[in-house]
Order: C-alpha cells, then sequence, then structure tokens
C-alpha cells in the first residue's frame, strides 16, 4: 500500500496532500476516508467500519473520483463481510450470499463511474474458484484482494504520469475540469499525475483548474492539491474556459474520465463535453487520462451510459445560501458524455491511444 | 417614466418584479434603487441622493445590466449636479466644468457596456447648445433628460420584445446567460423581453437560465423575474448548457449584450462566447438582443473593447464560504468577447438585423 518509490521527486510534491484513502491496521483494521466535501478549509477524516458508513461516504462524496470510490468500496464490501462473519455466519455458502448481496449494495451507490463496480465484483470473485473456503479465509483473502486493487491503483496512477509526460511542454496553458488527481485516486491521480510527472522534470508550466460547478472539485480540490505540490495554478469559473482559449492561453486539455466505453465515448464530470467542444472549435488538443479499470468495453457507446442526476440543492443552495427562486426547476446532471471524436488520446497505465476508434480500442486492451 | 399600456398582457406579466431603478419624487427627489446583490432572498432598496452612491451601487452590482446602469449613471449625474448647484455654483460655466468631471467620474465606474457613457454624455451634452443657461434651468433640463432616457430604454425595450417575439416557437427549449431582463433594464428587458411577449401571445416554451457564476445572476435574477411572471424557467449550472444542447433540449439561444462593435462583435457576460461556440457546434441559433444604445459604432471591432477585470473574491469566497486554496491564483473575467459571425441575429427596438456585416450594421443604424 506505500506509495511506489520508483519516482521519488513526485513523490516528494506529494508529501502535502492528504491521502484519500488508507486501510489503517491489520484484518482488524478500518478504512480510513479524506472527507472531501470539508476541503479546502478543514482536513477532517471518516473512519469506516461497516460497508453502510462506506455507501454512505460515496454517496456523499466524502470520496469521490472513479478509482478513489472503486478501491474504497472494495474495502467497503471487506468491512460488510467481515461483520456477516463476526456475526456467526459460518456457512461458506451463505457468506457468499452475503457478499454477493453486499457488491449489489455498494455497486448501487453511484451510478455512472464503472471503477466502482469493476473493483467491487472483482473482490467479489476472489473467493468464487474455492466455494469451500472456509468464512475466516474467505475474508482474509477479499482483504488481500482489495490491498492489491489499492496498491495497483498507485502504480497504474504512476505510469500514467509517466505516459503522459513528454506532452506537456515548457511555457504551455494546461486546462483541466474536477479533479481528477490524488484526491481522486490512491496516490498521483489520472489527469494531475501527467502533471506532477512533467513537474517533477522541472518542466515549467502553467494550469488552469475549472471550478467545476456545482460542488467545486476543481477550486476545492484540484487547486489545493496542486499547489500544496508546488505547480502553478490558477481558478477560473467554467464559463470562462472558452474566453481563455480565444486569448490563446491554453495550449491543451487533459481531464479524467468516469467511464470509457468500447467506441471511445467518455462519461465525466458534467462540463467535460463543453470543453471538449470548444478545443476542437480553438484547435487544442483534448486528452482523457485514465487507468484501464475505468474501460467498459461492454458498453457499445455513449449513450447507453447512465447519467447520474444528483439533487436539487447543489445547485439551489451550494453554498448554505439560497440563490434560486423556489418557483424555478433545477437541471442538475451530474455527467456528461463527450464523444470520441473530439479525444485526442487517451493516457493510460499502458501508454497513450491515439486516433481513437472502436478496433484500436479493443486491440489495446487485447 | 410610466412602463408603456401598448402591451397590457405583457404589462400584466411584469407587475409582480421590482423595478430595478426609480426617480422617487419631483426635481427634489431622489433615484430608488433594487438592491440586486440580495436577491432573490431579500427585496431591499438603495435611495441615493449623490453621484457617489449611484457610482458605488454601480461598482458593487447594486444595479447591474447595460440600459439599467446607463439610466442610474444619468439620474446619478443629475444628483451630482443638484448638489454642486446646492453648493452655490452658479456660474454656468463653472457648473458646465463640474458637470463634465462628474461625468468623467461616473463612466469610470465600469468599463465594458458602453450604455454608461451614452447615457451619461447625452445628459452632459444636453445643456452644452445653450452655454448661458442659468445653473438652476440647466439643471431642470439634465434631470428631464435624464427622465427621457429612462423612458426611451422602456419602451425601446417593450419593442425589442415584439422584434423577437416570433422566433420561439411553441414547444421550443430557449436558453439565455446571465440577466437580460426587467431588471437589467428600466422594464421588460432585452433578451427576456423577447421571452415575455412571446409567453403574452400564449406561446408555450421553455427556458434554461444558466446560473452565471461568479454572481449568479442567471439563477438569483433571471429564474426570479421569469417565474414572478409566470414563464417556465429551469436553472443549470453553466457548465451544463453543452450537454443539453447535445440532449436536443435547446432550440435556440438569445443573450442580452454589454457592447456591440461596429463590425457586429458582441461584449456580454462571461460564458456568452462559450454559449456561442456551442450554439454553432450544434447548430442552434444564437440571438442577441439589444437596444441602439449598446451599439458602438465608433470601436472598430471586439479586439478594442476593455474587458473589466473583477475581484478575485467573486470566485474565492462568493457565497461567505472559501473554496479556493489561498496559495492558487484567480483568473475573473467579467465579460467575453463573441464574434459576429457566431452570432444568428441581433433583434434591437429598429427590427432584427440577421447575416451580419459591417456594412449592413452601418446601414441599420442611418
Amino acid at each position: 500500500m506505500t506509495v511506489s518509490t520508483q519516482n521519488p521527486a513526485t513523490d516528494s510534491l506529494l508529501a502535502n496532500i492528504p491521502k484519500s484513502l488508507e486501510w489503517i491496521g491489520d484484518s482488524e483494521g478500518h478504512l480510513r476516508l479524506l472527507d472531501q466535501t470539508e476541503l479546502p478549509a478543514k482536513t477532517e477524516y471518516l473512519d469506516c467500519r461497516s460497508a453502510e458508513q462506506v455507501h454512505h461516504a460515496i454517496r456523499r462524496l466524502s470520496v469521490r473520483g472513479a478509482p478513489a470510490i472503486g478501491c474504497a468500496a472494495a474495502y467497503g464490501l471487506c468491512l460488510g463481510a467481515r461483520e456477516a462473519r463476526d456475526n456467526h455466519l459460518d456457512d461458506p455458502s451463505e457468506f457468499r450470499a452475503k457478499v454477493a448481496d453486499l457488491a449489489d449494495y455498494l455497486c448501487g451507490a453511484r451510478p455512472t463511474a464503472v471503477n466502482l463496480e469493476w473493483a467491487v465484483r472483482r473482490v467479489q470473485n476472489c473467493i468464487a474458484d474455492e466455494p469451500e473456503l472456509s468464512v475466516a479465509a474467505a475474508w482474509e483473502k477479499m482483504l488481500a484482494e482489495a490491498r492489491e486493487i489499492h496498491a495497483e491503483d498507485v502504480e497504474m496512477c504512476r505510469q500514467i504520469g509517466e505516459a503522459g509526460q513528454d506532452l506537456i511542454q515548457d511555457g504551455y496553458g494546461v486546462l483541466t475540469h474536477c479533479n481528477a488527481g490524488a484526491l481522486a485516486t490512491s496516490a498521483y491521480g489520472t489527469a494531475l499525475s501527467v502533471m506532477y510527472a512533467a513537474h517533477a522534470r522541472g518542466r515549467k508550466f502553467r494550469v488552469f483548474a475549472d471550478e467545476t460547478r456545482p460542488l467545486l472539485q476543481g477550486s476545492r480540490l484540484t487547486a489545493y492539491e496542486l499547489a500544496a505540490a508546488g505547480v502553478d495554478v490558477t481558478v477560473l469559473c467554467d464559463s470562462a474556459a472558452a474566453s481563455l482559449m480565444a486569448r490563446g492561453m491554453i495550449n491543451m486539455v487533459i481531464v479524467g474520465a468516469d467511464r470509457i466505453v468500447a467506441n471511445g465515448d467518455v462519461a465525466n464530470k458534467i462540463g467535460t463535453y463543453m470543453l471538449a467542444v470548444l478545443a476542437k472549435y480553438h484547435k487544442i488538443p483534448f486528452y482523457v487520462a485514465a487507468p484501464s479499470s475505468t474501460f467498459d468495453l461492454q458498453t457499445a457507446d455513449g449513450g447507453s451510459i447512465p447519467i447520474e442526476q444528483r439533487a436539487d440543492f447543489e445547485v439551489r443552495k451550494g453554498f448554505g445560501v439560497v440563490t434560486v427562486a423556489s418557483a424555478a426547476g433545477v437541471v442538475n446532471p451530474a455527467f456528461d458524455v463527450t464523444p470520441a471524436d473530439l479525444v485526442a488520446g487517451f493516457i493510460t497505465e499502458k501508454g497513450r491511444l491515439e486516433r481513437i476508434s472502436r478496433e484500436k480500442i479493443l486491440e489495446f486492451f487485447s
């Protein structure tokens, strides 16, 4: 679970950023989540000892970012399974049925990001081959699998940074949206990992972070972690991105993803599609950085991705002040879909994939 | 100063919307401004009796919207001149010099909207032809001119509604940005006047109002006044407009303008250019509604329009909560420039102007 030390320069950059999630202690330990809803004003943690606590933390976005949600949910499944074990559910097949129920429950916490289901099913399935394994041993195997997913996420994110860092040239303005950083993953991030890796090499560039309404993950989280790592970062309102592009201040866009489907369409935070269209108009390359676990090759195209609609109050009363007349409606989609033809390339732990097509994606992952 | 009764159906719609500005009483009266910074939570008024109070109200956006700023500043010049008169500035030429100083001062309140300078200079210049006119008589003439500008604004806005209403068809989704409504003008609005006129005719359509960060004039003001008038209105985050367009929910965009220059380039609230690019990509017509006073034919193109940069705290701490890490920078341009080639047409009090060119604009206003 320790952060890779293959790139000490990048690691030292991240020393001032609190960990998004951490398993504390041994098998009898618990999951500690950074409560990201309180950043940057307060650095508070949630100690989770049940699947319900993890489900709630995912729902309310205390932990967010597709890779981090996946890791948290994997541990959440272990916590729920441990509770069942401790309640004397000793029959291996009943235990597995309970684990399947818990897995369904956790997968329902948020619908759009695919890493959540990917990680939960991986922990659930790791005990499928050995139906006779005792509950105690099965549980230990599940926890080992969750820890493995966590360690792999760290390494995949590090590799994403390496795979993309040469795209950022000296003097560049790099625009990003939402938070695809260390806080959205186990370490490094996806889009921000590319920036950390370029910064660690001494490259001089400027990051522009969309504030990302309604919940301001760009201003609250991306600006916070980049500044903590010493990267030059400037926040703008989402609506100002077009203007900065027109003024020649943006040389490339890099964002993360919640789900990338078989034809290369990308679901990500609402506003991502806006940036992709604007980048196309201004002839600015638009990159998506994501680990393999974000690719959902079972879904044919973006039209089939479920888009989470979130509660009105995030827009109506996002800062404790009512800002929308009660007689007016509110529409609050949490994600949008960017068609593959607007994407210059994917930056993954396996390298970059450019000139995207369904065939090339299949080949890349085979 | 009374609202035109030529369209009683539209007038009754607006009965529930507080007046953005009103001259209270006779020559010894004062200017009452609606404090729009408190809407929709509170309906409070500022009673202004000096040029400084009006300047301050414009700076802090208590009164905003290019036409309303123009009217308020015209009255502000009268208030400053009355103070000079009451302080025994009896010499007509010294009085005129003082008026010129006050006019410069008021024109400096905000740099981008051209109506401000247009209205202030008109009041200043109305006494230029009669240099011997006594201070008392000159002052009365100035107030009459300000009242005339105000009455003309009401009528121009009404005519803008009539000129554009047939563009909105039954079943349409109409997207707007910021507030170009009754609250931004003396009555009716510009972009919203078109919607009020269509609604008064019984047309059924749905308005989508961008919330318009950082100061949320869309959610706080546009949604408030449309809902008060019984128009179906739904608020969205600025970043969601592209997604709604992709889903076929938007049939046209109508916005206001702070300045339109000789080649047809448009300065308006930050985010307008974003919408224009997105509308082009989605083949949705993008209209700009504005009175003649918004056209600045002295400025050749959008590159020469001064763009106001506003204070960091609007983005950093817009709702009393710090949302940006202090080590991060903030860029907060108040306006952007939309090139004429993205504009389907202008809707003015003189009718519509489509297939825009420098020559057609000159001809239109000659």
